[in-house]
């Protein structure tokens, strides 16, 4: 008896039609059968936001020539949640979001709907990998080529031991056709941040509004994390976790004396 | 010379309304200036959402016999960014967050869009405190009393020597009139899961819908837990941080051959 092929859920934050999940969807298809449960639209930097109070609304989308998926009208961790508890015949052995347009790195790893639909795999006991492209002005994308690269590192990670509940969140930088990566890296979180810049403007009627100018740009100042190795062409993966506990704060906090 | 009175940043995510953020006003008030800077309108579960493609809207808004503050039409980590880059006189000594309608204990705190601003703050180099009711059924929110209970752990935080970039997040349980909260503690954030439930139903025109369902009860079975002494009726306190890097798989994994 032929060994039950393994299930993998894709998704991401760009919405089910961006070209870093299609890329990612024909390599994954190669190794195990893949759903596809995404974003109708684009989520980015929409977090860990999930749908509580509004239904969330599902349609069939067919992606030419690649697949055939549901589209969810609310965030990726909705899609994560909806696809693992109502939408997949079986739990997913891998849970894969992205590839994401940009980069996923630093503190904006927080801001993050890809790694957000990672995380909340994880929560819910599952494996999960986070694919981001780092960007470049003046290099085009090249999804195909990044998703050859993606699945290598995809391959990797499950053969280090990749449990249920665990993330690893992957970067590959954009390459020109003669350059190659300069290596892969495990490196943790830079949690150095980065200053916001606002355009001040008035609307029409004289009301004020501000504009995000913030320019996300990687710095090597600190030579050990995800920021500065891929500013350097590494490909970076960075295993995360979703304990926000302080331990050492909590240490030294626990044995005060509190009171109301 | 006076010395130079402190700044807060006060925030949410229920809106600049809300009854618990007008409540936790009225007391900071009496130690130090208040700046109110709130979402337009409810922001909950909108987890680290930032506004980055669209214009930020702002206007003024007085809340009768309390203060006159800011509305940001986006989410509790854009009313921060904006507040300590644009809209503040000088840098806030503190930020306050909250209090939110709702415990925010366990995983929901990735959830949270009230612990967001309390961490965008932290990023931004801030002290900050994330401040939420847990509701019960059938007792009534008292936000009055809820906000006195407040106002005393927050006095003691910034005692126990909170530092900018760092986070503390405080549930406080309802109770009647004849309760008291059973103590004050120091906990670790749970990251148990809990299971998502949604009922599946059809639209006017037969297209599918689901709508989350999950009710989030607090169980008691991790005592050490921010859920479980809640549960029991503790005001509990758990120091928060925003590194997500799982640092021990990361020594593991570095020790690896990668490449592609």
């Amino acid at each position: 008896m032929a060994e039950k092929k393994k299930l993998i859920l894709l998704t991401n934050d760009d919405g089910i039609t961006a070209p870093g999940l299609v890329a990612m969807y024909r390599h994954l298809t190669e190794i195990s059968d893949v759903h596809v449960v995404a974003p109708e639209t684009v989520q980015s930097a929409t977090g860990h936001g999930i749908t509580l109070s509004q239904p969330l609304l599902t349609s069939r989308v067919e992606v030419e020539n690649a697949f055939v998926g549901t589209a969810v009208a609310g965030s990726p961790a909705d899609c994560v949640k909806l696809a693992i508890s109502q939408l997949l015949p079986r739990q997913p052995d891998l849970v894969i979001s992205g590839i994401n347009s940009g980069a996923n790195v630093g503190i904006n790893v927080i801001y993050s709907g890809t790694v957000a639909a990672a995380i909340e795999a994880a929560f819910l006991g599952r494996p999960a990998i986070a694919l981001s492209l780092y960007l470049k002005r003046d290099v085009p994308p090249d999804y195909a080529r990044t998703a050859t690269y993606a699945r290598r590192v995809i391959e990797q990670i499950v053969a280090a031991g990749l449990r249920g509940g665990q993330v690893a969140s992957v970067n590959i930088p954009s390459l020109r056709a003669n350059e190659e990566p300069t290596g892969v890296k495990v490196l943790r979180q830079c949690t150095r941040p980065w200053a916001d810049t606002y355009e001040r403007r008035k609307d029409p009627r004289g009301r004020d509004y501000f504009w995000n100018s913030s320019v996300f740009t990687l710095s090597t100042d600190e030579a050990d994390t995800d920021v500065a190795a891929l500013k350097e062409d590494y490909i970076t993966i960075t295993p995360l976790q979703f304990d926000l506990t302080e331990h050492g704060v909590l240490r030294e906090w626990a044995g005060k004396k509190w009171g109301v």
